[in-house]
């Protein structure tokens, strides 16, 4: 078996696009809008229809991007919120974000199973989402099998979820997504 | 904000094991000894007690192994069975295992709701775990809001689930990290 290494970084067109748009407003409305740029962005460069961002609850500051790279880096876990979470911890230099502050997660859908589980692991007190699961499957993607109650689970681990919020804008994107015909990527298992 | 960038590689310590181990059987047995070689090799390298590998079902090759890199990689997001997932998509080049072959993940321990909730979008065909969710908790780890019908969840998405497997072996690993003092790192939120 041959050494293997795997190398993951936020996009240019990422960082030019936050670079442009500058200091984030501290409202929900304001971060959330941030994440469905991001997720339009993403479209553009071959990337999913989603965003996020995860930011300090303190400062306000932006702390990482997200943006979903299932497709060009060929990789299942690489959703917005999990390409956040990476680069998040990354940044903070620890594998939980409780440890060192009050971090949030913005992200412009509701999050799949997956990233649903790894939520509770990432040290984020709050979650809001844009779009809804029902939108996600309306254009076709697969939310998986997650507990119908996802919202309690995680407020019973003190995580806050809050949403839809700008839900026709993060609409807008998955439906302009779908429309230009690009790839709808779930397994074939 | 600058530009982030991930590296993850596999281990030094686990290609050498590997390699000192040579061919590996096709029993689920034979697997499962590997992966729980690998926790345990892990653990004298600073990693968490928890070895995984994903095997081409037909050709009986692995394709990639996976251990726990949580403290070490400062990412809440790198179980065992996720770095795996991470390597094995790499080496096919395809986000989805089940779009170029037959491809199962042995695991030393039953996933957690991280691990659970990125198993159907790995592509993988079959999950083999040693270890039950109790055996990890009875050490103080926590295995998260995954659902109690999670085996059903994932059968009913066509991936067969198979365990406990070495059980006995897998618990005496996971009880030398206990034994150690090496770190349980749940999330503080």
């Amino acid at each position: 078996m041959s050494q293997m290494e795997v190398r993951l970084k936020v996009p240019d067109y990422i960082v030019d696009l936050i670079e442009r748009r500058g200091q984030v407003g501290q409202s929900d409305t304001e971060r959330m809008a941030l994440a469905i740029a991001l997720a339009a962005e993403n479209i553009k460069h071959g990337g999913g229809p989603f965003g996020s961002g995860i930011f300090d609850m303190d400062s306000g500051e932006l702390i990482a991007p997200g943006v979903n790279l299932v497709v060009p880096e060929s990789c299942s876990l690489y959703h917005g919120e999990i390409t956040a979470i990476i680069f998040a911890q990354q940044a903070v230099g620890h594998f939980d974000l409780a440890a060192v502050g009050n971090f949030e997660l913005v992200t412009s859908a509701e999050p799949c199973v997956q990233c649903y589980g790894a939520i509770p692991w990432s040290g984020v007190r709050r979650v809001v989402y844009g779009a809804t699961c029902e939108d996600v499957e309306a254009i076709g993607f697969d939310e998986g099998p997650k507990p119908a109650n996802w919202i309690e689970a995680l407020n019973s681990r003190n995580i806050e979820v809050i949403g839809p919020v700008l839900q026709d804008d993060a609409v807008a994107v998955l439906q302009d997504y779908r429309a230009g015909g690009h790839p709808i990527y779930n397994s074939e298992s």
